[in-house]
């Protein structure tokens, strides 16, 4: 298979980017056998180093230990991404729920650089889904974003690639493993504070896990996936939300003792043409697979016009999930996926 | 758009293939508005039936009320192809398990006759996957058979197009709904005989229903998946093999009761480089998604390198979501999918 090298630049490098590289690296070679994918890293960029650009490439393994250094260099993600020759961006900054922004315009600087543009982040999804699509298309490249909901599982490519012709009606989900875990250690027996702080140890909870516990989480991917599978631009705001911080831990104990264990579900139905979109505790009985889904696992039931029920379930997954659904989009992107 | 007008051949025209003409015709706009494809069907072949031609298209509403007549013509499969000026073959013919034919070489047919060749027959599958894989290749052609496994759910192109670079090492799976199903009247209370009798009049067992029984329609289907996603051919004789038909109704319901239902469990694994393949009866604790699995629904949960539990779960499937498999296989075939 004729190879083709890509130039890749990260903007933002916590977590997700670290496991990208240790999984690129691993990888490496499928990439080339199976795909005709060599890469190197040009460009990489977060708030503390600054915008880091080396044509020739980096040294993957000193910059994970952290070796890597800015030199005098570009200043604005445009000239950041020039001085890269990037090929492709992976944009795996955090959230900003409101507007999306600034990701969108660093996604949009890639596209119209002719780089394809890859985000973890899904606010671009929200707030820039239809302007990044018909930019990406305008520009022949892509704007993929599988790792935004569900970590790495292909949950936007299995409708866009595999269900030609399906249409999705709605669907039922656990999208959040804070408030899931959360909700498993008050049934046994925590306080809601200190459910928090072991999901902190755990690595599983933010510092400030507000935005789980409200809820704000789910409804941000609950409207990504109504925006880009039920094809209806809906906001996180449009969501009706109600989170768990006012659920008693005695409640959730008997709750579950009963039979009915609490969850933070989300949902989503087109009704009279109409998408009604909510997340919120319930209580499900046993015989609902969602019942069952526990630690830091998520799950989510579809149901289409072909498939009454097609649900896919993710168990206990980490980092490295995330990190292989940009590597997966950069296969898509660069399209020598073998057949 | 561009449209392009595609001949299509059926072989075989039993339930799978008469859902499969209704839901053509469904999705008729669709597969034009979003795929670009427009279709007619030039033949039609059953045992009773004859070999059907008609390049200028027969009428899918009198094919579907039973009044297509055989006119005098091809008496074999390459006549037949030609004469139908085909560029699909579907083959959903009944299953030989032993050696695939005559299915094999009808699909080869196609192939060498310059027509894509699609199957919702696992004996191709389990029987011919690297030759008729090899020959399309050659052929510019494409062999697809989604509705093999699992009825329509995307199974093999969820590894084959959206999980690129990923290892399979093994999955567990429920994947007979014959035997679902009589488990579940049994533990309700119905002998072997009843739950029998029961599955045929739900239309879900066969009128000799020995395969799904002893485990063989299991055994096939786990043969066909290793086969494609571990890349490891295995036959369904090298499946360890045990059925339900010598489960006692006592013990069946005894195990429900105490929480710990049977399952007719599909196993794979590769251990030391090989592959390791069961289908038997096993008790399942109900923190088990498996132990969860009613009715017809089936389910796979699949442990890669990089995902350690991916479960996909199909609920209640009727003959549709089969049909949908062909028609899917047909917009992968002719590659017009809409990005």
């Amino acid at each position: 298979m004729n190879t083709t090298t890509y130039n890749l630049a990260l903007l933002g490098f916590g977590n997700v980017g670290r496991a990208f590289v240790s999984l690129m690296e691993r990888k490496r070679q499928d990439l080339r056998d199976q795909h005709g994918i060599e890469w190197r890293l040009t460009g990489v960029a977060t708030r503390r180093m600054g915008w880091i650009a080396a044509p020739d490439g980096l040294d993957p393994a000193a910059l994970l230990r952290g070796e890597t250094r800015a030199a005098a260099g570009p200043h604005n993600v445009r000239d950041w991404l020039r001085a890269a020759h990037a090929n492709v961006l992976f944009e795996i900054t955090s959230l900003n729920r409101e507007t999306g922004q600034p990701a969108i315009d660093h996604l949009k600087a890639a596209l119209e650089l002719g780089a394809h543009a890859i985000t973890a982040n899904k606010g671009p999804v929200v707030h820039g889904y239809e302007e990044l699509s018909a930019l990406a298309q305008k520009c022949g490249r892509r704007f993929l974003f599988e790792s935004a909901v569900m970590d790495g599982v292909p949950i936007f490519c299995l409708f866009r690639d595999t269900l030609p012709a399906v249409e999705v009606h709605g669907f039922r989900a656990l999208l959040n493993s804070t408030t899931n875990l959360i909700l498993q250690q008050m049934e046994e027996g925590s306080t809601l504070n200190r459910a928090i702080a072991k999901a902190q140890e755990m690595g599983v909870a933010e510092t400030d896990p507000t935005d789980d516990l409200e809820g704000w989480d789910s409804a941000v991917k609950i409207a990504a996936l109504v925006t880009v599978l039920m094809r209806e631009p809906l906001k996180p705001q449009e969501v009706e939300r109600q989170g768990i911080e006012d659920l008693h831990p005695l409640a959730v104990q008997a709750a579950r003792r009963a039979g009915h264990p609490y969850k933070l579900v989300c949902e989503a139905r087109r009704e009279n043409g109409r998408v009604q979109a909510s997340v919120r505790p319930q209580q499900l009985p046993l015989n609902d697979p969602l019942a069952w889904v526990n630690g830091t696992s998520s799950a989510i039931c579809f149901e289409t016009d072909i498939f009454p029920g097609l649900a896919i379930t993710e168990q206990n997954p980490g980092v490295t999930e995330t990190a292989y659904g940009l590597l997966a989009d950069l296969v898509r992107a660069v399209g020598a996926q073998k057949q």
